[in-house]
C-alpha cells in the first residue's frame, strides 16, 4: 500500500469543493439527524445535519454546530426564536428523504410535506418530531456560541424528552443504534448502515477486554 | 412496534451509569479516532476518542471535546504543552487495541507500546502517528474553549499535514472512510463497520436525487 502526504499548502491548493469533500471526510464517521423546528408563524422546518455530538451526560447535554448565520438559514432561526428544537435519528428507510431535506427551499416551504415524512408534535416543546423515527428527543437550547474562527454556531441544547422503540433499549442503558437502523454518514453525501463488530468492557490496564455483547443480548 | 418515553425526571432518575450510556447512545454514529501526542519529556501517548468532529474546510478544522481537566489527563495536557497532536482512524483490525486505550495507565506508560500500535513521528509536528491507520493527520490547536455547561474542552485543531492510503481518494476529493476501513463508535464501547447505502447528488428543489456513487467508482 503506497501513502498520499498532504501539507498544508496542498491542502490549500485543492480546489474549492475537493478541499469541502476532503476535509468532510477526514474527521470520520458522522451521526445523521433531523432537526424539526417550527417557526414564529407555527410552521414546521426539518433539516439534515451530520454534526451532532454528545457532550455531556449529567445533565443530558448533546451539541450540534451550525453553518454561518450569513444567509437564509430557518433551522437556525428557529432555534434561536423558540429556544427548542426536536432531533431525529436517520433511518435506512428515509436516507434519501433526509439528504433531500437538505435542499435549499423557499422559507414558507415544509420539507415534511416535500419529502414525505410525517410531523407529530413533542408532548413537552413546541417542535415537531419525526414520525418516522425510531429515536426522538426534544431539547431546549442551553447555549448557542459563535466560534470566531470560521463562524460556525454552536448550538448546545438539554434533552428534556426522549420517544424510542421499545426493543432497542437494552438493561443497561445502551440504545442499540444499529438494531434501531440509524444510518452513518461520511462526508457531505455517504450514507451507510452498519455491522457490529463488538461491544467491548471497560478498559482497566493489565486486563484483557472482554465482550459484553453476547452478554446482553444474542448477535444474531 | 410501542415507543417508550422518557422525560427529563426520568432521565436524571436513571442510575448513573444507565444514564451515561443511555445519553451517550442518543447523538448517533461516532468516529473513531486515536489521539497521538508527545509529553514534554517526549514520551509518547495513546487516547480513543470519540468525539471528533468535523468544523469547516476552509480553513480547515477539526473539533474534539475532552472531559474536564479535574484528574490527570496525559492527552490534554501533552495538547497544552505541545500545542499539537495527531488523529488516527481506527481501523476494524485493531479497535480492540484502540479500546485498551482507554485504560487508565500510568502517566510514564506508553499505549502504543501496552497496546501493540506502532508510533512514527509526523515530520510537520511533534507528535506521533499510529502506523497502522490508514487515515491519520496532524493539527496544530486553534483555540481550546472550556464549556462553561460541564466543564468538558472543546479543542479545535488545524489540519496541517494528512496521510492516507492512495487508493482510497476519489477524483472529487472525497475520502473512502468504508473502503478504508474506518470504524463507528456507538455509545462508549460499541464498534461497527458501515456497508454503504448510496452517495446521493446535491440536493435541489424539483429536482430527484440521483446516486453519484456508481459514476465514481464501481460500488462492487
Amino acid at each position: 500500500m503506497t501513502n498520499r502526504v498532504f501539507t498544508q499548502r496542498d491542502i490549500m491548493q485543492l480546489p474549492q469543493r475537493e478541499r469541502a469533500n476532503f476535509i468532510n471526510s477526514l474527521s470520520g464517521f458522522k451521526s445523521a439527524n433531523l432537526v424539526g423546528t417550527q417557526s414564529k408563524e407555527g410552521l414546521n422546518n426539518l433539516c439534515l445535519v451530520s454534526s451532532v455530538f454528545h457532550v455531556g451526560a449529567h445533565p443530558p447535554l448533546v451539541g450540534m454546530l451550525m453553518r454561518p448565520h450569513t444567509v437564509r438559514r430557518d433551522t437556525l432561526q428557529n432555534i434561536k426564536d423558540t429556544g427548542v428544537y426536536t432531533l431525529n435519528h436517520v433511518h435506512v428507510s428515509f436516507a434519501d428523504k433526509a439528504h433531500q431535506c437538505s435542499a435549499n427551499y423557499p422559507g414558507d416551504t415544509s420539507e415534511f410535506e416535500v419529502v414525505g415524512l410525517t410531523p407529530k408534535m413533542s408532548s413537552v416543546v413546541k417542535a415537531p418530531f419525526v414520525a418516522e423515527s425510531i429515536i426522538s428527543m426534544a431539547l431546549e437550547v442551553e447555549q448557542i456560541n459563535v466560534i470566531e474562527l470560521n463562524q460556525t454556531e454552536l448550538v448546545i441544547g438539554r434533552v428534556v424528552e426522549v420517544v424510542l422503540a421499545d426493543n432497542i433499549l437494552l438493561n443497561d442503558g445502551y440504545v442499540d443504534i444499529e438494531k434501531a437502523g440509524s444510518v452513518a454518514i461520511s462526508c457531505l453525501d455517504s450514507y451507510h448502515k452498519t455491522a457490529r463488530l463488538d461491544r467491548y468492557s471497560y478498559a482497566k490496564p493489565e486486563q484483557a477486554l472482554s465482550s459484553i455483547w453476547l452478554n446482553d443480548d444474542p448477535k444474531s
